[in-house]
């Protein structure tokens, strides 16, 4: 019995872009939650993410907020794309931390969303803020791999 | 002899945080010029970078750029840490391109810094706009790891 | 009887920002509620504020979020500027409307702070969103003129 | 004889919605010059500009920014709007001095935009960094006031 047809969508959505973004599924990035406007997901900080300080690199975390933005921006179904992101870097990850995104539709209008991602370490400790705007663009996330995701 | 010897050090900083960086080596990106307050970077778009749209991540295209960023504002030897960034996707990367990513420092007052990278690719067609600010923290880059490069 | 020493130095600060700020004086912007790391202030769009949209100067929706953020910033009674902000648009303010900004403290390490504010008509209708960073500079915010607040 | 009429179009529309916004008229600013993807304006600050810290208001630099911004994504007689933008700080205006702000559109393609604006004062030190992001709605820059101009 499906309860709630909205967020299955949104799950089979992110599904599927995982199984089709090898740089995604190489950091390990795991899908925890994902309903429409909404999706959590986690990771954990491996060796070969650290930078030269020994704590894990600003691209890393980036990617992994990012992947969070990907699928609650893609939660409806629609193919939408990144047009920008900023990000704040307030503490560093360190090696075997668990991080968690969330993402939040904060408003979709039209063709454009805006989208806040806070990334925490598991224990509450706030390590990055992230901002993303979508552009829909023609299609459906669960269409064939052109134009089928948010990258 | 030794005709410039502030880009002779910016290069040494830039070599010994890319030997330090796993992240970096990992994605194949080589520092074609460093000098201070300066850098540029080369890197091919390999099939472990696309994502389920089949371009390059977005992820994937900020962390070269962010790496530009890094190696242009430790270029001083100041140990010096990325505090936030933002980034503007353009126009997307393709299999096999070869990509550029030119970080110059539009300022540099007491500990912070404002960076702009522009990502090209190789025929000049505009990729992304990054803009990065750093803040200086003690020591020196060319020091021992903990805290020795810019993430 | 003093029951909240913290917030009552805030609210000075705030006092005396705003009567040395002429800009925001002559917007009309309304301080309603500041404590430490936080602030709440409201305004009416007046007939001058207007673009030729008839809508709401996107530079007036600036200077009224960064009010805010000012305030929230230098709550702490330790001088504090801004040093980069971005600004998302989301729905036009009209004529007549009240707007309420609303600033929080995300974080605040060291010499770096970062703040989030949200602007809402009076309704709850998300008009903008905000994203401010601050550095610490010497002195008090409730020292003498030069370098005694946040712009 | 017309031999630049796009550079025409640029400046008309210029001078269309610089008649209709009170805001930029209110602070002087002045045109310079604008052509397709391009402008640039000229502002003096005055005592009603400043704030506590007796330097221009942090909101007063980022409207002078926005209106250069403004001028320069409507100069195809698009009707355009802003979505987002972020702004450094990066040395403050003194009362008296001669700001400068030079928008140039660094990408339009399909309904999106990205402009970037430098801000400086008259000898060329460099005051801010704006980059604005634009979002072509319907309808022509010229056109009825209702969705004639940029914000």
């Amino acid at each position: 019995m499906n309860l709630d047809p909205e967020s299955d969508l949104a799950r089979q959505v992110a599904a599927v872009m995982l199984s089709r973004d090898a740089m995604s599924r190489s950091l390990g990035i795991a899908v925890v939650e994902v309903r429409p406007g909404y999706a959590r997901v986690e990771m954990q900080i491996q060796p070969e993410m650290l930078n030269s300080h020994a704590i894990c690199h600003g691209g890393v975390i980036f990617t992994f907020a990012d992947s969070a933005f990907a699928f609650a921006c893609n939660s409806h179904n629609r193919s939408t794309v990144a047009s920008s992101a900023s990000i704040d870097f307030i503490s560093p990850a360190q090696l075997g931390e668990k991080i968690i995104a969330e993402a939040t539709e904060r408003t979709l209008t039209g063709r454009l969303g805006f989208y806040d991602v806070q990334v925490t370490e598991s224990s509450g400790r706030l390590v990055a803020l992230f901002r993303g705007r979508s552009y829909r663009i023609s299609g459906e996330s669960l269409g064939p791999i052109a134009g089928s995701d948010s990258k």
